[in-house]
């Protein structure tokens, strides 16, 4: 086989297993109890590996956080102080199996969704989603929030999952997907279904009513539930198409706010990363773009697996929160089909005659054609302290992938 | 004011109470409890009134099933001997201010959704949905069905439902219409968020576990359930712009399978009938057209409130369901638009750039046009004693908007 041969070999190989990824939930548990390495005083965030120092605003905010939430320090000034210790190990998710949005900060007290591909045996895991701390908000409100995951609401749904034998998300997501989600900022029907098979889990498990109606009443009232379970899905789906010699597939996607990096199967634990961009979108009331912070979060392992912006044509109710019409949905769809190497057989699309979700980033593709992916994301404050303030769509820069083609070219040659 | 003027202010009228419907679900009771009338052997029927000779087979196997239903008859012999004696009353429960999906039969120890138009004040009332007795089955495993809806999950749900102090639909409605539903073949997302609310509600009313367990199961796997809801929710909505003088409005479309009746606001309680056209469309493993029954059910209240095939654009989902490309259902929407007096500004389509829905049927546009309505439907069998076999698209006959008109022309000139 010549060296074009080995490539496509290599890319068909890590297609097809994207494709045949099956996400189960099988626990929600405390992350120092189930992801390996995951103990003492570390803080995994988003993105690719970065220092304290360098780290942008809402990120610093969440890190600041969620040592207040782990109890490390009383005072904000004191979890400043500490982070500037260096103390406290701050390492990205991605080097722990693991995704989070936004800042993504994990740490050992915090229960995780933990997923696993049944089809390759490999685990993922991902925090709990709301729209404050991981923004890099740290009050005292933000934090309660954290706590009564930790404390009432992650339980009662463990109790339930666990007495259930786990929950199969594959069909959740097929479902979805024609149901106007695209699995990354639009996730309201996937929350419902994953609330109605939890409220039987939790009920079945005979789980006390003082715990079961607060978890109950959180679970439906919060339409981005699924979205921690998506980004679990996608990790543990993207992971086992990693590692594979020859392939040009794109295997992560992630950003902490300060640079965007990439990974790609054939090339290993490799970042190839880049000056996050900003993101065009919509703020909400009180915000504006001036406000904004760059691109943020690990949250773009969704289309990393073809979800998110690459389907973006079967879910025109989110162009009121990212802008944009049906039009241009349905060809941020059709432009995805030119940069990737695959189309799912499963993950179909109505609005588009039932056609595939396009999957399996190429970045020989990406450079020759000069097309990066469409994410579409969430945006936070460039300082800390706030809440989500806004949402949008946005490129990863094109530079992230040239690199990688220059390393592939090296590598293999 | 001219005759058009008076037509135009009857229009605006009937078209602003179709848009101001605010239904809520205030009751799930037996239909003797709850709808006026509903007493005795009576059994009420879909579509304009018909006697028991001229029912299709479908409706007379439904009727037979409730006659067994409710123990007025042992066997399947005694209960068309009954029937055939007169004993039993058949009605249309469009004359009791209720519908019923497909044979559409309803007796009075059957609980029915009770649905209040908030904004108005008036009640309308839908059966249970489901696959097997409505369709003309009235084997003992179809009754079942019932028999458990009335002993079990109707029960469950009112206690629940009770103790809430009642459910708002329009903010399902609103949601559902931007997830993929049309509100007429597809609940998907209606019924997953009605089923959320549901859990909640019956875990605060402290409805046992032996109860609440089968009826949570039941409605998280039953993606009608919000069927009988919508239908009742329509009725309830096109009830209150029913009665209005010069208004040439369509406030109801129905089909006995047998006859396709509607009725006009400003025309009262005549029926304009003509033979029930056939449904095209898909069938079921097993089933071929040659055993279609032709067009039956009041479902189409759906699209008389400006659901189902007048929003199939925002719902391409449906479409492995009722055959068609997504392009000829958005057609179909803004064809609809063509011969309808409004917008509706609350119930928007994100595949169409969030224009409302089409609503409130001028049959004055049908008949110039000669454009009908485009209904999304099921299929019954011709013969009594199957269950569902396929589903469609079907278009009443002109001639109901034709003899409409003509009434029209003799009661207001």
């Amino acid at each position: 086989m010549d060296i074009k041969q080995k490539i496509e070999a290599g890319n068909l190989e890590a297609t097809e297993k994207l494709i045949q990824g099956e996400p189960v939930l099988v626990d929600i548990a405390p992350a120092g109890e189930v992801i390996p390495g995951m103990e003492g005083k570390l803080i995994t965030h988003s993105g690719p590996p970065i220092a304290w120092a360098r780290m942008c605003g809402a990120q610093q905010g969440a890190v600041i956080g969620q040592v207040l939430y782990e109890g490390w320090s009383k005072t904000v000034d004191e979890a400043r102080e500490l982070l500037e210790s260096g103390e406290v190990r701050l390492e990205p998710n991605h080097h722990y199996d693991t995704v989070g949005p936004m800042a993504g900060t994990i740490s050992p007290s915090a229960p995780v969704w933990v997923v696993e591909n049944s089809a390759f045996g490999n685990r993922a895991f991902c925090r709990q989603v709301e729209g404050r701390q991981q923004f890099g908000e740290f009050s005292d409100d933000a934090l309660d929030g954290l706590r009564l995951w930790r404390d009432v609401w992650a339980p009662a749904l463990r109790d339930g999952l666990l007495n259930r034998g786990g929950l199969e998300l594959k069909p959740i997501i097929v479902q979805a997907l024609q149901m106007g989600d695209e699995l990354h900022n639009r996730h309201s029907a996937s929350s419902s279904l994953f609330a109605n098979a939890m409220a039987v889990a939790m009920v079945e498990a005979s789980v006390p009513t003082e715990a079961m109606l607060p978890t109950l009443r959180y679970i439906t009232n919060h339409n981005l539930i699924f979205l921690g379970l998506a980004m679990a899905s996608g990790k543990a789906i993207a992971d086992a198409a990693h590692g594979i010699d020859y392939s040009t597939v794109v295997t992560a996607m992630a950003r902490n706010g300060t640079e965007f990096g990439i990974r790609v199967s054939g090339l290993g634990d490799l970042w190839f990363t880049a000056p996050a961009p900003e993101v065009e979108g919509l703020f909400l009331p009180g915000y504006k773009e001036a406000d904004a912070g760059l691109d943020m979060g690990d949250s773009a392992i969704a289309e990393t697996v073809g979800w998110g912006g690459f389907v973006l044509g079967g879910a025109p109710g989110i162009l009121t929160l990212v802008g944009g019409t049906p039009e241009e949905a349905l060809a941020y769809t059709r432009e995805m089909a030119t940069i990737t190497t695959g189309e799912h057989p499963t993950y179909r699309l109505p609005a588009l005659g039932f056609v595939g979700a396009p999957i399996g980033i190429d970045i020989r593709k990406v450079v020759q054609s000069g097309v990066t992916p469409i994410i579409d994301t969430a945006i936070a404050h460039k300082d800390p302290g706030y809440p989500i303030i806004g949402a949008g769509l946005v490129r990863p820069p094109l530079e992230c992938f040239k690199q990688a083609l220059i390393a592939f070219s090296q590598k293999y040659s």
